[in-house]
């Protein structure tokens, strides 16, 4: 599980372009890295505020086996767009959700970044192919949408617009695997990309649950914490069911179950957070968890993920 | 994380009506546990089955911390039902998923058990108010729907039917979580429950993006398993919600975002199990995972899924 500060990265440029929490969570992980990372943020106490991020991301990232020390020595700041990313290997934008932001940002850093430099953007909802419509070469723009938070989630969602060269994406992807992340093309610039469509397909249902009094808001939690979170840590929906059916694997599961299995979904629940709706899991929510310290909550979720990440990781490094 | 053979139900005694893989999995988990343990199966060759499945559950047992010596002297096996529930403090059913059996099995057995003896079928499909139309007392049955393997997985969902005294309910919980589980009431008879109902969900709309290209089978696991999965082991879907939108917890995220989470339900997909579905998600898998070994690959899922139960007890312990 050691991780060497000596990524295949080590000594490149990285530029991100906002400094939130996100970008902050970017930086500490490419730093830990290795990388030289300058951040472009118009917040004049936006060293401060990297600085904060950077503090609290550090035990996550040597409880993940990073090398911490002098962490801050390869980071710097650049308001300047233009001059920032005159020196990047690497953009990673991380600026507000807004088209007209991006459109016009992209313009000015593919004028301003070297030619082999890799332009990404975090952007969870904006596909490549709406932000680069002012760039001379469009297809240089790639998504890599990390889950929240970067420095500790593994996923980073890589999505080409269909003007993209193929081995740019693969440049990509492979600058995300130096960098620690598994990092996985969405081949499709479809809404939500997989995991957000994934966790929406849960969340409807959930709500339905707790809406039609099956569970308790709470209750649901610990259903899925001990019993699907457990599996999907370690296996996905797939694997999963390839390995659950016996020996004739997801072949005689879809041979076997395919009528009931698509009839269950067509009883899955169409709820809608109507104004009672919300108000019921507000309460709900209120009642439960808003009566514990929200540090301690995140804290311990914290942990919890360091826990499984590293626990998965160490049955992967002896099979 | 060491758990005592002395739980609060050792010495009492569970009747095991049909000793398949979820049978013997639970006599494991009861004697490890310090119960005395009754396999009751028509099978002449179920002594030497049930024997595998507790041997094959063992190290997992271990793992969890559960003294694991001489787990065979409180086993023993009876085929008469009615003489094997005479001694039933529990009785455990995991017959075949077939109505007319269960319910002529719940006749005999209410009239053999003992007054106080909790009567509970594994049954994922049949709810208890379906089982027991022929028993003299049909709230007497509760549905004890564990998350396979049951000496591996917390989970326990807990279905009574609308008959039931919640009295009983509770009981029944409480004698669960004396073995270890996380116990949970589901509150109404609704179809799948709840983890099959959160399962389909992410099945559902995993078969519509492979379906759709956006990613191939392995990557779309891969990306489970190191995103949504790695969160809803350590947080169910709420508490995610609630600590991921700032400290304005779950009501500040649904007040702000109630609109666009509606309409990203909207957008789900709809697939269809259909030939040409069916072909395409078998060719791939055969393509990925048919290559692997299935014992390997269940392994290392049984390894990891210890990892993390084991990782999560442990943080839960020092919070």
């Amino acid at each position: 599980m050691t991780k060497p500060r000596e990524s295949a990265s080590a000594g490149k440029t990285a530029v991100i372009i906002g400094g939130g929490v996100i970008g902050g969570s970017w930086a500490a992980l490419f730093l830990a890295n290795g990388l030289k990372v300058i951040v472009s943020d118009p917040d004049p106490e936006i060293a401060s505020k990297v600085a904060t991020i950077i503090g609290s991301a550090t035990p996550t990232l040597e409880g993940l086996g990073y090398d911490v020390s002098n962490l801050m020595a390869n980071l710097s700041f650049q308001k300047d767009n233009t001059a920032a990313v005159a020196q990047a290997d690497l953009v990673q934008e991380c600026g507000p959700e807004r088209l007209e932001f991006k459109q016009a940002l992209w313009k000015l850093v593919e004028a301003s970044a070297p030619a082999g430099a890799l332009l990404c953007s975090s952007s969870s909802t904006i596909p490549a192919s709406r932000q680069s419509v002012q760039m001379a070469n469009p297809g240089r723009l790639v998504i890599g949408h990390p889950f929240n938070p970067p420095h500790l989630m593994p996923l980073v969602e890589v999505v080409p617009s269909p003007a993209t060269d193929p081995a740019l994406t693969q440049r990509t992807i492979d600058f995300y695997l130096s960098v620690g992340k598994v990092a996985r093309e969405v081949r499709k610039e479809i809404t939500g990309f997989v995991a957000n469509r994934l966790q929406a397909a849960i969340f409807r249902e959930s709500v339905y649950l707790v809406a039609q009094g099956v569970a308790t808001l709470d209750e649901l939690d610990d259903i899925m914490t001990n019993s699907l979170g457990i599996r999907w840590a370690t296996c996905g929906p797939f694997l999963s069911f390839h390995l659950g059916g016996g020996r004739g694997g997801l072949r005689h599961f879809l041979e076997q179950f395919g009528p009931p299995v698509e009839a269950a979904w067509g009883i899955l629940g169409e709820p809608h957070l109507d104004d009672a709706t919300k108000a019921m899991l507000i309460e709900q929510v209120d009642g439960t968890y808003g009566k514990q310290s929200f540090d301690d909550l995140a804290d311990a979720r914290d942990a919890k993920e360091m826990a499984v990440i590293n626990g998965v990781a160490a049955v992967d490094s002896n099979h």
